[in-house]
């Protein structure tokens, strides 16, 4: 007991000394969890135990400075580390820890309150802020995290002291991430994967610079694991062998990037149609690639409004177009209707030599052809592109994503070929090696049997979770395609980060993928009943009201339900 | 004998059976290196050794199906698998090998030779095709090489086959990188790294989306590293660090094209200036942006020809500009002078608020810094952006880069709020989180000080390999502040493929990196010296001049010796 209140205190001088921003927040708030400091010839190390901090002390070989990694929040590393050479207390007088200290209390993210609740957006366009206007923050660079890189000492090599530091960072950030996987139901993204057989080839630069299908001389790459998964997919979308061309990209981004640019190159003056659920990502593209855009109305599904996109077109019948289609909505998980929109091009006059259509399916693209009556992907209809994510159904542990197209389309790419200077016709010149094993290896390990008995499973645990919503009277929308389960938002910001979900205005949405099991969604669902009933309470807070974003019937505020 | 026997017949069941594209050509010039065969009940394994083929039997679980992993060359491996239910003639009567199938032949890449004599490019530009014109060639899939994903049967899982496959595929491959790895010279990549402590982290799905300074709510991320190494790179680079912005990048080319587009938001109008030895990704960005590009002249040294770029400035006077300056070129890591490129702007009569100057510093970047002599490059000269490669002189599995912009500048990207519709100024949407973990592994190891000690021996390295070249006789040139050694081209395209060089016309180069040493050096000169010796023995064929891309001096052609 001695021992720890004296690490107790330990946090203290960290505080002052190491100036970690969040450390005098996050003990005011009871969300320090744990601490390893590093001194002469030792190493204490408390994590949090119940109703107290375990502590452990080992020792460590002869150190000049005294590091300080703080672990705030069990959920990201927040440290900073920094020489302490006076001063050095082990068991000296020093500020004691606040008395409204607890090391139990419920963790949240270490990024302050201030910045989360104003600026706070994350990947998906969503913004944190309730009801707040959309508010676009650029050009900050709050420093909320980071770990500072440090010089080496001339002795660090004989004493291993920086070994055992980075070591130790390097254990607890693992934990963290442990934690915040476990906790995690708002982005898209399969956590569940194991690619421990590939952990062999961590040890190689693996390069696929430039086209998949031109080699370069560089031999470290995995084209030939690329080409695989992209004959896969091109199967999948029905597309010939030798009439696609594709590669494997970065993230979904990359995919919508480079499908607007293929569209620009065969339609120089074309106009880009996107509906405003479109992914940020291709506003982002016809701003980079100077084109003129038309943003097109949405139904409260998420959908496209045809009606709004037909009058559009009419307006603009003397440019060619190029439609983005989204194959599953960022918020909503809404599904364009393709056959729709190929049905308003034939009735404004479009032939199919003036508009080129790409398809966003950065989640559901993999998704929807294991989903009966839905709009087919295919490329038998006219469409000249289809972007899908890598980390998101499939899994990865790094972003990527598979971009297929035209044979001819990405032709157009070369016509200037002075001009362009380029060999390739990827947005990225060296890219990512690693990705496509990891495509292949599970696309193997799956197969098209295995994605669908995934997406059935994903759909019904979707519908299953919807259902308790609405029983427990939370207002919440499913679209028929998608496994995107939008819900009134919670009241409480520690709690929405708590289950990382993605917010907008009023609604939040979980997004049920393999690894979110029923167990889970309970869990998730008890605490989020138990957090309602005090938030509710004395009535001064009511249920939000959000018809405007699921539409009248889906939403069970005092006034609709 | 009479097992292997069996087996190479094998081989060419496979080859009908399978199609291997490669395989006929292969056998043929004797490239062909190692065979395993999944049989039913066991497997059977061949690999090239002293004067024959080493043949390995094992046991294998039950199996329905007969695969065949071709591991062409010891290079790739070229693979294909399908079902074989006829015809399994373990020790039946198949076609023979060809009689002049040599199993112990110097091996080289599978690609075939047409395609790599007229199309082969790579990354940086630079083509294999000696002295004829550059030929883009985009719009192919020719599948020169696929691991076919397979669809898994039902009863995979229980018989373990499939993993028994797998594991074999990978094993392979890895013995290919790890062959590639060591035969390596051309790419200014730093092979030379080992991640084990970070192999942990593979389980994870780590995103950085979006701005690396604003959080959003997904758990799994790595902004703190992130954020780390941003600042070890801005305090390089001399940028305070509440002035600077920044983020991790997919690869230099991202780094350019993020640095390009600052500059055209800082400047809509302005013509963007690059020598004509910038990377072609600064060209592609131009394309991409719809931005006019004027393509200034070079020295032979490859730096930027500053009496062209004022005449070209003088002509586009009522523009602003936005430079790109070469910290290393890619063919002859020639480093333009910037103070001169400020000297020309400021005779041009281009104030510093009419101009935006973008360092592509891929390479070399991260090495200027240490050289004595070099032009410096700091933020504390009026310079917009700096990008660097981290996969280069840090070595890392994938390719990843840093991008430093000064804060003001990217403010210019949220101007058009409405209708940039985006929460970050980073060209990608996810970003990788496994890259910045990297490199704050590798930054904190070395620091500042490992850095300088491993630029200072390669370019010793590289000095003593261009004295060693001229001492054979053999054209050579290294710029001053440079590593990368240019040469006269070998004249055998298997050589050049075996030793990974990267070619232009006559020249080929050598990067000398941190894991090139001495002894690779060494050992590749004497397989030169030896290839020439029998090139040149009867006279016919005679050393390429190369005086018109590194000077008379430099050249040892019959002409200029």
């Amino acid at each position: 007991m001695q021992l720890k209140s004296n690490c107790r205190e330990f946090i203290c001088i960290d505080c002052e000394i190491f100036r970690v921003t969040e450390s005098e927040a996050a003990i005011k708030e009871g969300t320090l969890s744990s601490v390893t400091l590093f001194a002469p010839y030792y190493c204490i190390s408390l994590v949090p135990e119940a109703e107290s901090f375990a502590v452990s002390l080992f020792p460590l070989s002869i150190q000049t400075l005294l590091f300080a990694v703080l672990c705030v929040s069990g959920i990201n590393m927040v440290g900073s580390a920094g020489a302490l050479n006076e001063d050095l207390r082990i068991n000296g007088e020093v500020e004691p820890l606040p008395e409204d200290f607890d090391a139990t209390a419920l963790v949240r993210d270490p990024v302050p309150s201030t910045v989360a609740d104003n600026d706070s957006v994350n990947e998906e366009g969503l913004i944190n802020q309730g009801k707040e206007k959309r508010l676009i923050v650029l050009g900050r660079n709050i420093h909320t995290m980071s770990l500072e890189v440090t010089e080496p000492d001339a002795d660090d090599e004989v004493t291993g002291d920086r070994e055992a530091h980075m070591a130790s960072v390097l254990a607890r950030y693992k934990r963290a991430l442990t934690e915040r996987t476990k906790h995690h139901l708002g982005y898209p993204y399969n956590l569940d994967f194991d690619y421990g057989a590939l952990s062999q080839l961590q040890h190689f630069s693996i390069n696929n610079l430039g086209d998949p299908f031109i080699e370069s001389n560089y031999g470290v790459h995995s084209r030939q694991f690329e080409v695989g998964v992209l004959d896969w997919f091109a199967r999948l979308w029905e597309l010939e062998k030798n009439e696609y061309w594709g590669y494997i990209t970065n993230c979904g981004t990359e995919g919508n990037l480079h499908g607007i640019l293929v569209g620009r190159e065969v339609f120089p003056n074309g106009i880009l149609y996107a509906s405003r659920e479109s992914h940020y990502s291709i506003f982002k593209a016809a701003r980079m690639y100077r084109m003129e855009c038309v943003k097109v109305d949405t139904l409260w599904s998420g959908e496209i409004d045809c009606d709004d996109f037909k009058a559009k077109l009419l307006r603009n019948q003397d440019k060619p177009a190029i439609i983005n289609v989204n194959i599953g909505t960022t918020v909503k998980g809404a599904v364009d209707d393709l056959d729709l929109v190929l049905k308003k091009l034939e009735e404004a006059g479009f032939s199919q030599d003036r508009f080129y259509i790409h398809c966003d399916g950065a989640l559901f693209g993999l998704m929807m052809p294991f989903v009966k009556r839905a709009p087919k992907v295919t490329f038998k209809k006219p469409i000249g592109s289809v972007s899908v994510s890598g980390h998101k159904f499939v899994g990865c542990p790094m972003p990527c994503g598979v971009q297929i197209t035209r044979l001819e389309y990405v032709n157009a790419l070369s016509r200037d070929v002075e001009y362009l200077a380029s060999r390739d016709a990827t947005i990225m010149g060296s890219r990512n090696g690693h990705a496509p094993i990891f495509l292949w290896y599970t696309l193997n390990r799956k197969g098209y049997r295995g994605f669908q008995k995934e997406v059935q499973k994903c759909l019904r645990n979707a519908h299953y979770f919807k259902d308790r919503l609405v029983e427990a009277g939370i207002g919440a929308m499913l679209n028929e395609l998608s496994s995107t389960v939008v819900f009134e938002r919670p009241h409480d910001e520690e709690f929405i980060r708590k289950w990382q979900l993605a917010c907008k205005g009023n609604i939040a949405h979980v997004v049920v993928m393999p690894n979110i099991t029923i167990e889970k969604l309970d869990d998730f669902l008890n605490e989020l009943l138990e957090k309602r009933a005090t938030w509710f309470q004395d009535g001064k807070v009511q249920p939000y009201c959000i018809s405007s974003d699921v539409g009248e019937k889906n939403c069970l505020c005092a006034l609709h339900k």
